[in-house]
């Protein structure tokens, strides 16, 4: 087999089938077909497409390519969840304990963020002595005595994902349905679950800006999920504005514990609580939508869901006193609001600007090697469909750095359209994707 | 500028303009922009093309990425000629002395074959003692006193068309117009000709199988030449059976040396007498075609063409006995005739194939590093339209190993197609292009 033949394949609009990206995957892996042959490839594949088949064994190849965790020791199904990011994501950290606490197992590997959107393990380590990197072995002990554990996604989970995905993302052929969808099934598929729950969000702050390609992306990673066995959901979530108030570090990691007070924000609770109910279902510990749903609003009362945070903080590292007390998570030392010069209503945000403020105050990372400053970010006290009177404060930012807040508010500031009538209501869940 | 922007440009459908394209090439041939980046713009290029401005200004572009050959040293028109290739075709070397015999200044840059069709330079070869490594001062000098040299190209001609020419080789992105066009001509134009007369292949044995693609080949091309400020011409002549009858690297030296007695097959005399019209037209040594044809001819019966090619032979270090004593010219050990098993017609020739039976004689390279067997080859005594008899002689093989002849025999039968009535006749001129 040569690498020549397949991309004259793939170029003519010929399939590959399963024997030859199997070829191609672990052959560009060990390093014996050069980059310069894959990346031409991977734009032929941008012009003409890949089918199901050809998607479904590029994913296995790829799942295949490294370790593939062993969770067999852990009883129970094991749910595994996935958003594809967004501005003020903060879900996994409120939904694990949550879920958790209902009883589902979750055995989780999660990465750190880049550019505008925040990772989940960068606001974990918001609580002091927190930490992802934990041997396999604590991992699976972890989850079997409480339940839930997160870990950085190690270099031996799908290296051919990692190796394609790094050329893909300097030769302009990231945006491709079947690419994305292998890319982020293969990892999934490595990492072990019995079951997925997928959040793929669309709008101006997520990386799918239309809705129909959010859901097109959804739908295909179904079908992965659930051709390699795996009992697969996805929703197609709202992210035309940030998800939740909280864009930073540790203002996520505070919101997300009002969340488990019961005190959270209309639109993030009821994602907890929509991915939570789908997450109950797969992992047995609820019959249906009602009893799932019965189940999550229990633990948020009971306190048990809070509780099992502070379990899941300690187990890897962290003070769980700060679960309980937030002033002891990283606090900025300049707090400014941002107040309206006019009135009307919130019309539109664009989200993609509010993750740039927390960039610039310093709450993201810029380049792989940028260090991270977990204080900073911003609180938004309107939001769209919001009245505002001048004089409303509209948000409030904390800083570290004079220069970069001023920098920060002043992006803020455009990033905000108001209306002079309320805007039409758009639902936060648009879709449910199940086969 | 990042070359990043530049492939999202073009994969998106848009045009780059010429600064664009001179940052491309001049910083891919410094090494600057890495391999696998560029196969993804040529790929993206193959699926959205170039238009006249940008196939233009990569023309220039790589033909400016090294030594610009300047032969104003020279007094009168230079005049170069190049052939897309095809089998057969030996044109050059009867072509370049019978229009040097007319006074038109030649100043060649050739390659050496690959795969199924020969190069100019193996079949000179033939040529005991001749050699195209020869200083540029030499290659000048002997231009000046005999009106023809041709000379190995260099690496130093138009470098970034060789590097990149290599990565399209090897990932399925070479037939693209624009990118074909701007290769060839990038070369004729750094080699400082001041007229350009080009034969364009098309057929079975090709490069270009389809007559529109040849055509619009050839447009291309004029156009570029045009542009650049040379007069510019190409004809696309047929290539659905070889070249006159011998295939072989003597062999063809040898038919050219009939041809230049006036004793060459029709078909190969009729497209010298063609391209050698508009050479002298080009360089102003026939003020029409009628006045260049009998100049042709009368070199020809004259006997000067063919001391031309003596004299060419014996500056480049040959001997030119062998011009006159074809016995000079290396010898196959064995001779074959194929003779044929049926009545009929010959209805068409697979033509690549008949290139392909003089590689497995030895008379080809398949790799770079092949050496050839400059003795073997064929010569076909029956070619398309022609009447057969059980028992006539399809042609005669030549050969030095009766492995390779075996297996070359059972090739050419199955190349030979039979047909109870004769074929439509092909004109082998089908087209003349120019501004």
């Amino acid at each position: 087999m040569r690498m020549y033949d397949l991309i004259m394949k793939k170029r003519n609009g010929g399939a590959l089938d399963r024997e030859e990206i199997e070829y191609m995957v672990t052959e560009y892996t060990a390093g014996n077909i050069p980059d310069y042959q894959m990346s031409a490839m991977m734009m032929a594949v941008y012009f003409t497409g890949m089918n199901e088949e050809e998607t479904a064994a590029l994913t296995m190849a790829m799942a295949h390519s490294g370790d593939m965790i062993d969770l067999s020791a852990i009883p129970g199904v094991k749910v595994d969840k996935h958003s594809t990011g967004g501005v003020g994501d903060k879900t996994s950290i409120a939904l694990v304990p949550m879920v958790a606490a209902c009883g589902v197992k979750i055995a989780k590997m999660s990465g750190r963020g880049l550019g505008h959107t925040g990772g989940t393990i960068d606001k974990l380590e918001s609580f002091p002595g927190f930490t992802t990197e934990i041997s396999s072995g604590h991992f699976i002990r972890q989850v079997k005595d409480i339940g839930a554990a997160i870990m950085g996604q190690t270099a031996d989970i799908a290296p051919a994902d990692k190796k394609l995905y790094a050329l893909r993302d300097v030769t302009a052929t990231v945006d491709n349905m079947s690419l994305i969808a292998s890319s982020i099934m293969s990892k999934k598929l490595a990492s072990g679950a019995d079951a997925i729950v997928l959040d793929v969000k669309t709008g101006s702050g997520a990386f799918m800006k239309k809705e129909q390609d959010a859901y097109a992306l959804a739908q295909e990673m179904v079908t992965l999920g659930t051709v390699a066995g795996k009992q697969t959901i996805a929703i197609v979530s709202n992210m035309d504005q940030p998800l939740g108030n909280a864009v930073g570090n540790a203002l996520e990691v505070e919101e997300a514990i009002e969340t488990l007070r019961g005190k959270g924000p209309d639109d993030f609770t009821k994602l907890c609580l929509t991915l939570g109910t789908y997450m109950l279902i797969a992992g047995k510990m609820a019959a249906d939508e009602k009893e799932a749903g019965q189940k999550l609003k229990q633990v948020i009362e009971s306190g048990s869901a809070l509780n099992k945070l502070a379990e899941f903080v300690r187990a890897q590292g962290g003070n769980p006193q700060a679960v309980y007390d937030t002033s002891l998570l990283p606090k900025a030392s300049i707090v400014e609001e941002v107040v309206s010069g006019q009135s009307g209503y919130i019309g539109r945000i664009d989200c993609d600007e509010i993750g740039v403020c927390s960039l610039l105050l310093g709450g993201g990372r810029e380049t792989k090697e940028s260090s991270i400053d977990l204080s900073v970010g911003l609180v938004l006290r309107k939001k769209v469909g919001d009245p505002v009177s001048e004089g409303d404060t509209l948000a409030v930012l904390y800083a570290n750095d004079r220069d970069r807040l001023r920098a920060a508010k002043e992006r803020f500031i455009k990033a905000y359209h108001f209306s002079d009538t309320a805007p039409a209501d758009v639902p936060l869940i648009r879709r449910v994707v199940r086969k």
